[in-house]
């Protein structure tokens, strides 16, 4: 439906804009019906809705309606499938429709710098690359049915402890090439209709009230075109968020906000035109909504349940399998062990929580695919406490004592990835670890089953002749994990982020979560992979990682330039083929290293990846492309990106650790970046140009050292230390007054 | 003899004064006959005199007098012998004394940050307590002769990268209480008759400029009554430093910085009694110099020598001795093999060089303590360059298979322990690391002696059976290795640096040397066996490792009382005694835990050590007296030294890793730190407070949470969530009045 916006808003009081800017009750949107303004609906949920059915409460911590429960981001990036990811958007944008939400509150781009982060299970990555693509596939899929998505938690949302008022201290280039990355893409790419600014502060300035963050990065920028809404509760000051590029604010403040901004308008601290844009923002994505809105809209809940069961199965990551224990035979006896195979943990707490359409148990799905199997189940640990309970324990081991082989299912329990709390530790509870280790003492056979939201450490793994790492797979995950168990599908995850062989490896270990009411991001670019790849420290298992029942060969890697411009686009191609005697898929990875560089930069950063579906014998072309961001950082003096003009590396890999085939080629800078001197320049910084040589010669004669002068006086580097003295040097010790080398000076950088 | 100070001072022009702050040539202060004052000469030196005898040139280039040679700092630390570094200080006042020199230019406080540090061999250590302890010493022994010292480089000067212009970035504790700290006790121990101001920036502003530094810390908190001189060239705005607090400025600025100084007097910008002040401080050292100048002073270099092998005997570390390879027996035949055992290295390359009064060679120091051995000796690789050669290894090998035993002489060549040069890898040269592999395929019996000055890397230490780190041992190094290997004399030396398994695994690896013009010392506190404490890395040796021909028993760990303020002292004894059958000294150490603490700690520090020397089955009782310093951390708001009440661990250790007692003690703070609430403090952090517990509560009653509301809705802590929330919230959500909260507030703050 046309409607002319700028008209309708001019039509508005001062009062109603104002009240328009802010929520009505948990999840609405303020109605104006006297200007044929309706009211649309927001409800939680990145991998399924979490819509209210009861009254709504402050916190909206009421029931909800039953819906499809998908394996949360953690699992669903291990599939680093893009076109999955956009059926799941579209499949959640199809229960928004039938249920009557105009947005739903996801995807999380956040990234996840520490494994301890109680709200990783929500988010994709800890590479901002994957991030992204997946984030913006995740919105189009949403979009694509006429719902809208609200990217979060704008930014630097890192970690739970002191959500609320934590500062976020950290270097221009980690917030650029790391955490704002992972958000830029999906902004460019797949314009989500809103966006939410998170709680915590950055460099000492609340995102919502962060006009840099929400105006001149997001909209000037990047274009963005939306609304930008509140995290709820994130607004303190209305009328600052306001001025910053906050639109709206959720949920309601009781008129709290409204009262602020009218104030702020009247007394002229804030124009008019800013409330004018805030409201012309929200009204655009409401009016889109509701045109959008489908009538009598459903879903077949059973179609979903199977697909989250395909979507889970692509989320896991076969981790270990020795000997090949994987897949099981269908037949024999086999010990299914541990109370989650028959209380299964499959998503996390908190806000996203949602109330599934149905749940498949282990134990059951496990016997549903092996049919001729004769299964024992013994509980193992119990879920009240983290204590071992040696009855239970004995009971698994006498039962583990008799069967073929073992299935133990283990992982966290719902309090260790919940929104709101981050871990302490990456351990398991103790009773499980006591389950493991005793069971390894009857039984060879140990396959586990990992049910949890991000990465833990595993020193009881050499028990263990497989590992399934299952993540929060949703409600369809037992199918699922039965299906590859058994070689049903067969498992193409690889992991999206580190899994560190001691919590203490990783890189935020010292500053995580923060003193008092700071956190200071020291590591910088060096999270995940980039760090343990930087200190050559190995991980466990190292990101990208995951194995196959089947086997892939990479051949023939070209590149059809062996040097271009930054202004150009590389064409990458590589040969994959499946060698063994499964189907399966597998997922090329492309890391790009820049060979020599004059700032820190990582070893190598992934820039591209394919997931290719292969039969026995099968062979594929993949192809990739490479334009100027694969090889640029940011620059903090440009204020953009910029390549450094040299060699790169293209690394073709099944993991970042398991590099396959490279080729170097040349990238040429086609900004010119100029170098300011000053008088605390060094001689060997001038020296570089061609002016300045000239100079520094004159320089290093009147200060006696002709440039015949190398030997090495008592053992020292003559040349390295004449040259590394400032060029004030020679203005301190009288060697040329003042004034004349600040003419030198400006001739030199005006050159 | 008495003089009026003052009153010379108020004899004097604006020129004179000027003129009197700078230097005349490279070594001597400006003297001014007219008013009685005399010229002192000032000359390098922390390990020996390197006083020029031929024409002084710019740079000071030129050849010096011979002097006693000592161990440098690198190996001195090592020794972790109070006495002995007194000693050593002593013997170089003597020199000082003969040659005229009125103030010796070290020694060297400053922190080993990276082992990259070209001048690490310079500095003592990684530990700010064990440095400030031996520099103590150091100037103590020296000025007990009447001869000053000159504590350098003031301060965190880390790097020869870019040491004229690097601007270090750095937190306030981590300047405090590791890089400062090494400074501060021997500025007030020692009270130093000058320091020389580093050629760096801290934080933005040149030490020679820096009037918090200089001025603020130096003589206002520690109370130092000297005069500050500039590192050699590193004034950049003469009147700037003056004013900063920089009394003299070396060597002369041909006029430049006289000039300055009395423009600035001219136009107002600076007091003469900042002028007045300066060359009062200078006056006063320059007038004790003269007057504790001994006539015809003479010292006895045998003496001396014999001297300078006892030091360095100390001064060297076993690090590994499979089997008791060590000591060898005095017969026999043995392979004496590396180019450095007839061309040894012993002193470091850079403004420390010493002239050395006689020089010891390692081949002939061996056949003389092992008479009766029969000698071979091959080269085994060039010190000409890097590269392997094919011939000598041959020739070593041959060599190798026919005797009963090898040492083989390895280490740095000069270029890579240089001042103004950092190295860029912690390996030998590849000809070093061939000939080791090499020889060990033909002799099971190696023992490697390594000679210099800071940490390497040992990828090969699997091919030796006994590694000797003998650092840079001064001009008696031959002979105190052959004493050390034939157990003429016991090793007793320990590490006063980590030496880290690969580079890569020290906290600094990332960020050293820096980017562009800055470094930022991102990993704060946490430099050397902090950090692989910190993360659990083991390292390749850890900080105070060094093993002994003897066994030592600690027991009887007491602690005089069990709870003190940090006002009062504890007194902590332990028993040692020698279990093995030859006598040996041992180094006790103590480190102190901080159990639990509001903000980031090192694992533990080390805050007390001392050295005993012990017949076979005698036992010593050692006893430390620990003050507030050993359980405080600096607090950056108090600004002060802080002590947290609560338990602390004492641990008494023979190294930092190989702890063998134990005891907890509570230690109560008599320090009263107030908490400052603000609307952005977190429910949490209010609730604390008594008076905060009643307002919280009220908060959350009317926010519709009654204390009862404790139950876990979605899987969330909600007493975590809830009181994660800050203040502000209440406000912004319209539940109490902005007025109203301020009040609470203040009420709050003030009760």
């Amino acid at each position: 439906m046309e409607r002319n916006i700028k008209e309708i808003i001019s039509r508005m009081s001062l009062e109603e804009k104002a009240e328009f800017c802010s929520g009505v009750g948990a999840w609405y949107t303020t109605a104006l019906p006297k200007h044929g303004i309706p009211s649309i609906m927001m409800t939680d949920g990145p991998h399924g809705l979490r819509k209210q059915n009861g009254a709504e409460d402050h916190m909206g911590l009421n029931e909800s309606v039953p819906a499809t429960c998908f394996p949360t981001a953690a699992g669903l990036a291990s599939s680093w499938n893009r076109e999955l990811v956009e059926q799941v958007g579209v499949a959640l944008g199809e229960e928004c429709q039938a249920e009557g939400v105009g947005i739903i509150l996801g995807p999380g781009a956040n990234i996840k710098r520490s494994p301890l982060c109680g709200r990783n299970f929500e988010y994709f990555s800890e590479d901002p690359y994957l991030s992204s693509e997946l984030t913006t596939k995740h919105i189009q899929g949403v979009q694509s049915q006429g719902v809208g998505t609200s990217l979060k938690h704008f930014a630097v949302n890192n970690q739970e402890t002191r959500r609320f008022n934590i500062d976020v201290i950290l270097d221009e280039r980690t917030f650029r090439e790391i955490y704002l990355a992972s958000f830029e893409g999906a902004v460019v790419n797949a314009q989500p209709w809103t966006i939410m600014s998170a709680y915590n502060k950055i460099n000492g300035i609340f995102c919502s009230e962060n006009r840099r963050l929400l105006t001149e990065i997001l909209r000037n920028e990047w274009g963005f075109e939306g609304f930008v809404v509140s995290d709820w509760g994130a607004v303190s000051e209305r009328e600052i968020a306001l001025a910053a590029g906050l639109d709206l604010e959720m949920p309601t403040s009781n008129g709290v906000g409204s009262r602020k901004i009218i104030e702020a308008i009247q007394k002229g601290s804030i124009e008019i035109n800013t409330l004018d844009a805030a409201v012309e923002n929200i009204l655009t994505v409401i009016f889109r909504a509701v045109d959008l809105q489908k009538e009598n809209a459903t879903y077949d809940q059973e179609a979903h349940h199977q697909f989250a069961r395909v979507v889970a199965a692509e989320s896991m990551v076969l981790l270990k399998n020795e000997n090949d224990v994987l897949p099981l035979d269908k037949k024999g006896s086999i010990a299914v062990l541990g109370a989650f195979a028959k209380k299964p943990r499959y998503q996390g707490a908190g806000s996203s929580r949602v109330q599934p359409t149905k749940l498949d148990i282990p134990y059951e799905e496990i016997q549903r695919v092996a049919k001729d199997a004769e299964l024992l189940y013994a509980e193992g640990y119990s879920l009240e406490n983290d204590e071992l309970n040696e009855e239970m324990i004995e009971a698994a081991k006498k039962v583990a004592s008799q069967v073929d082989a073992a299935i133990l299912f283990v992982g966290l329990p719902e309090k260790y990835d919940a929104e709101g709390v981050d871990r302490k530790h990456l351990g398991l509870p103790d009773n499980q670890v006591a389950l493991i280790e005793a069971v390894s003492t009857v039984q060879e056979k140990i396959i586990l089953v990992l049910l949890n939201g991000s990465a833990v450490e595993m020193p009881w793994i050499h028990n263990s002749q497989a590992v399934l790492e299952a993540y929060l797979g949703g409600q369809a995950m037992a199918g699922a994990v039965a299906d590859l168990l058994f070689g049903v599908q067969n498992p193409s995850g690889k992991l999206a982020e580190t899994f560190p062989e001691k919590l203490s490896h990783t890189s935020s270990f010292i500053n995580f979560p923060g003193e008092r009411h700071q956190v200071e991001y020291r590591e910088g670019l060096f999270i995940g992979y980039r760090y343990f790849d930087k200190v050559d420290t190995k991980p466990l298992f190292p990101f990208g990682h995951g194995l196959s029942y089947t086997s892939f060969e990479y051949s023939d890697l070209r590149i059809n330039k062996s040097e271009i411009t930054d202004a150009e686009e590389l064409e990458v191609t590589v040969n994959v083929r499946n060698s063994g005697h499964r189907a399966g898929k597998e997922i090329v990875q492309l890391y790009v290293k820049d060979i020599e560089s004059s700032v820190l930069r990582p070893i190598k950063e992934l820039k591209g990846f394919e997931k290719v579906t292969l039969e026995p014998g099968e062979e594929k072309q993949v192809t990739f492309r490479l334009g100027k961001r694969a090889f640029a950082y940011y620059h903090v003096d440009l204020q953009d990106w910029y390549v450094e003009s040299g060699e790169f590396e293209i690394l073709i890999g099944k993991s970042s650790e398991d590099i396959q085939l490279s080729h170097t080629i040349v990238v040429l800078s086609t900004t010119n970046v100029r170098k300011k001197f000053t008088l605390d320049s060094t001689l060997g910084d001038i020296r570089t140009e061609t002016a300045g040589a000239e100079l520094v010669s004159k320089i290093l004669m009147g200060m006696g050292f002709g440039s015949t002068r190398t030997d090495a006086p008592f053992g020292m580097d003559m040349d390295a230390l004449l040259h590394s003295l400032k060029l004030r040097i020679v203005e301190s010790q009288g060697v040329i007054p003042k004034e004349n080398l600040e003419e030198l000076l400006v001739a030199l950088n005006d050159s």
